[in-house]
């Protein structure tokens, strides 16, 4: 068992009500990677700059993950990203985004890439997704995009979606991309142009997943101190891929097997929240990541019983 | 067991992207008495004008509810609300609102109306919630409230809150009251005012429960139809106080039995969107309530599993 993902490397300068951070080690590879580590092997691809030091590899191997694959562009830059959040932690305001290495990025995958049997192709521009596919041998894939992409790339973000497993979104998003309003209705769309498997990703009130089989929903956990969101819905999908993939058998997952994903992943998510960047996600222990699942199942947790009762 | 509602019994004029009414029977208390019904005896108390018929009348007693402290006001006219959705179905845009016979309501409750056991004070003023509340001799009281009071009758509001078992407020308007931005500490914030529970009413997200024993959430089913939400939250209170009511020991109720609550209430909520006004609600069954209750279930249940399983 093991997952490769591409996508964006990054150095992430972010001011939240609770606090700031200069140029933290982020991106959604980085997230997903880290939190997928708790659960499988990773191999990440993508670009880095000369900025891109051994401290940063480092904070990766620490947590087993491939790096081989993570290529350093002598004299660029690493992708920086700059944003804000105010009270509404649901809306990430962009300050500023440097593209930097990412702008001629042209993926190269190495053999153990290829290989892995699990691929998440996180949000970088739609032709470079089905680039990343197209290497691959992976028998699951799952793809996350954005608005930027729906708006500017619609016909390669449709493909690259055609192509994939699992399509995993923003609620908004989804209903963006299919132009559908009802949530349901919208994942049934998504469907239809691909994926088995849709996953809409709603921010602190959980996620929702559909397949053929009909429909699972998780809540948020309620947390009482949420300090910085950038990177949750990466950490989400690096729970819920992270899962599949070490529990796989085939190619396909039941429904049992895709709800507990969304569990895990939602556990990740819910961690990665706590803390600026990937300072909570990279010291979580296995044992704090049972204990959450348990209480993510304490709170959704209820006992039909007729009204007689 | 039994339970007293006091709101507003309103004509609703209502546009939303699937279609428009004139006119309709709605209000708080109609939403509530509604769903409550199909769990508990129920009593109205409100005011209504000359426009308000028997036909009115005979939709709420044919669910077996007590109409007898509807108060009829002679030569008034009842309380009148027009309001549209666009695609968004959680914001709710009022065009115009006509308090008629509410404006001079002073509550008279009756006899039986005082003594039931189980008390829900609808969104009006919150002066006239408290007179109520002074009224009845209910073990269990929640209240419901909106932004309008908050910014305009903050202290009435937060007297009236004290008063209370259990506080129902759309998570919004509970930030909003405590002016605190994280939902599980404005939820603590609020019990500090007096409530033991209280309810965060989230739209098509679903609703959350604090309690001093911890939270549950639920999420929203994915409907395919919605096509009005108007008084999806009093539905909601509707099915959760008329099951607490129902199956009430004492005034306490245990974790198990408000979670079973929030379930129903969201049943409720589900039923009462999948059409105009209170057309789905009026006519729904026990049975199609049980089995919408499993469904609920099946939407949300996992299991616990270690990875490597």
């Amino acid at each position: 068992m093991s997952l490769t993902v591409v996508g964006s490397i990054a150095f992430d300068s972010v001011r939240t009500p609770f606090g700031e951070r200069e140029r933290m080690l982020g991106g959604s590879a980085v997230h997903f990677a880290l939190a997928a580590s708790l659960f499988t092997d990773v191999c990440v691809v993508g670009p880095v700059g000369d900025d891109f030091g051994e401290e940063h590899l480092a904070l990766l191997e620490a947590r087993g993950i491939d790096t081989a694959d993570i290529e350093h562009v002598p004299g660029g830059e690493t992708f920086f990203w700059r944003g804000h959040y105010d009270h509404d932690m649901n809306v990430a305001h962009t300050d500023e985004t440097q593209l930097n290495v990412f702008a001629e990025f042209a993926p190269k995958l190495s053999t153990a890439s290829r290989e892995a049997e699990t691929l998440f192709l996180g949000n970088i521009q739609p032709d470079l997704q089905r680039d990343v596919r197209r290497q691959s041998s992976a028998e699951f894939a799952g793809l996350d995009s954005m608005n930027l992409w729906i708006e500017t790339a619609r016909d390669s973000l449709l493909a690259a979606i055609g192509e994939v497993d699992c399509l995993l979104l923003n609620d908004a998003e989804l209903r963006m991309l299919t132009e559908v309003p009802n949530l349901a209705q919208a994942a049934r769309r998504a469907m239809e142009v691909g994926p088995e498997v849709v996953v809409a990703k709603r921010g602190e009130y959980g996620a929702a997943l559909f397949t053929a089989d009909g429909a699972f929903a998780i809540p948020g956990l309620p947390l009482e101190d949420v300090r910085d969101p950038t990177g949750a819905g990466d950490s989400f999908a690096g729970g819920f891929l992270g899962y599949l993939d070490a529990v796989r058998v085939g190619g396909n997952y039941d429904e049992r097997a895709l709800r507990r994903a969304m569990a895990y992943g939602s556990v990740m998510a819910s961690f990665n929240v706590e803390d600026f960047g990937t300072e909570r996600v990279r010291g979580v222990t296995e044992a704090e990541v049972a204990e959450r699942l348990a209480e993510f199942k304490r709170l959704t947790h209820f006992e039909e019983a007729p009204v007689s009762a």
